[in-house]
């Protein structure tokens, strides 16, 4: 049975980087399949294997997105017994490996409904590689679905309390002191934590002017503010970024580089006691 | 009012970088309310924040593309009081912020016409974020004007004379000297300098065969050719590119390397004197 | 005469990069003159002037693509008497310059068909540059085809005998030892060998569990197995890679950063003794 309706729009993420013809031999599968489909490649720079940035990328992409399938490969054990899901969320398709990479984002779309263990070799390209499921299985499943196949066809349903799961981000906020981690370092150098606006507020009533951050290379006192150009040039700002989340940032400059930051990094923040930064 | 017409192309110029999801999240904005439009992206490898590298590759490019919308965010005031603006010319229309990205573009295609500050709200991605109005702002509008809508519906129309622009890249042509500078590096290392062919040959009847070069690093007699395998393999060359500018390239190789060339380095150009390059 | 059917697909390969508006420019020449068309980027990534990398990437990816047009750019000899191409070769068109780029590729299709010399000039975009043919001459010529142009127009017929080649990779089979080279590396470290399976079965009755390999850098024994997790973490083994190659790789790190390699290496594989690997 098909939905005759489908989805105009397929997206793509993968670790397999632009310099080789894997992503447009995907791109092939898919148009095969469901020619009328647009695809949006959202990106395939995610560092080889590296699920959590995979899922990171992901979860702040997709809600932004038209409704589509999704179609998402960061997969260290393609070969193995690892299953291939497609999830329902929030009037979106995810397609991609059972290794936690499409979790957050479903969760980001509204929550996870009715999943389906990928499991009917009737859709997928044959000859079936053990290295390359992407063109294999994931983008003809993804491109399927995209074309109105009736997500009943892909396999067996499966309950989304069995799907694997990524390790959650640190975020302990208690007392004084908002204790999360660099969530995600983006082009610029913006460090995201793993912290929400309300998590800062929670340790007053406003946001303070300036924060005590502590950070693997020292203690900075950081201002709080709204954007970038509101701190002098090369100066550190603490902002509520694109997506929500506190952001450590560097007006026209690398916040990263300029502390050493790297994902997964904890960073604590209190309230701060005016002091001039970087002391 | 909407022009039924629109365009059927809106291109996509940013310092994003293709890591991040940012440039497939302005798509996804794009298309919700520019479903029919087709995307073509020029670059997104901008250097951070470099407003003279983005504001020289859109120039170039632009007059290459179909009539359509084209959105560029190269942004570091992006959050201030800097304004964003829609500029139409020879057919084209421009989006983008007030800071001179736009103008060298808009007077490729034949010079700045109509202009209209971006100031309807109603027509942008609500809640707007201080650090992202390539999503918020420029894409959505960039779409809404793609799909027909009424320039003027964007807000008020401004003089053209009231944009902010960026200085020219140095060109001083006076007796036996040309004086430009790097006005771009490409992949290859070709240097494309501020100098047109004119330029050269103002300095006597047709371009000498050789031409005294003088760099930063020191000064080189080159030949003047059309392409580059006019020379041998690892020998430099002056050419005229296919943007119409005077380039010093390298038969095979890299000419910036091999002169340690960056991007406003003074070059200046004599009738040469038949010695030996590299004395 | 046109083929009112055209080609719904054009891809494109090239070694421009996509730091520059170049890509982008070619694509406007595309849509101007085969609006219809969906363009797929195969890579731009190609080392500059890499002719043995564009042909393989080509190579690999055409045969997954649906029938379509295919420009291919890596042209170190633009604007010399180097001629362009249009070939055919199992139900695709194949459109570039004429040092060897596209013939593996043709091969890989099925083997090369008709071809034609690009020698129209009224197809073209003018003036025609230098150094730009993939802007003034190829994407063009392309678009048309995909259009429905009929090849004849294109310029005279040409036998295939008479194209460039490049030096096929080394492949020596013979005794116990089969003699080959590295042929690609993708961004996984993954290094693809110029052999087949068969090149191994050949050597007895079944893949041993492990081979002894020869490399610049040493001797080591690898196991034998059908995909990266079948070993521990950070162990090497050989395997079939998803094009039909026999690949050295490692699972979850990076098989040409252990053992050295580079492309072009010489790979000798015999029988192994079971001996601990790295001995």
């Amino acid at each position: 049975m098909r939905d005759p309706a489908g989805y105009s729009y397929l997206s793509f993420l993968t670790d397999y980087g632009r310099e080789d013809g894997f992503v447009a031999i995907c791109h092939g599968q898919m148009l095969e399949r469901a020619p009328a489909a647009r695809i949006i490649d959202i990106t395939h720079d995610v560092g080889p294997g590296d699920l959590r940035r995979g899922a990171t990328v992901l979860a702040e992409t997709l809600p932004e997105l038209p409704p589509g399938v999704h179609v998402a490969v960061v997969d260290p054990g393609v070969g193995t017994e690892r299953r291939g899901i497609v999830a329902h969320a929030g009037g979106h398709v995810l397609v991609g490996p059972d290794n936690g990479l499409l979790v957050w984002a479903a969760e980001a779309l509204g929550g996870i409904g009715e999943c389906h263990e990928i499991a009917n070799p009737g859709l997928w390209r044959h000859p079936i590689s053990r290295t390359f499921h992407g063109r294999d299985i994931f983008a003809p499943v993804g491109a399927w679905l995209a074309a109105g196949l009736d997500p009943a066809e892909v396999g067996p349903e499966i309950a989304s309390s069995t799907l694997v799961r990524l390790e959650e981000p640190r975020r302990a906020v208690s007392g004084r002191i908002a204790g999360g981690e660099v969530r995600a370092i983006d082009r610029f150098g913006n460090c995201q934590l793993s912290l929400l606006r309300e998590d800062l507020t929670g340790l007053g009533d406003t946001p303070p002017d300036s924060l005590r951050v502590h950070l693997p290379a020292g203690r900075w006192t950081v201002p709080f503010g709204t954007t970038f150009a509101e701190v002098d040039p090369g100066a550190p700002v603490l902002l509520v970024d694109s997506a929500g989340y506190v952001a450590l940032a560097e007006n026209g400059g690398n916040a990263a580089r300029r502390f050493g930051l790297g994902v997964g990094d904890a960073v604590d923040i209190e309230p701060g006691d005016d002091a001039p930064a970087g002391d």
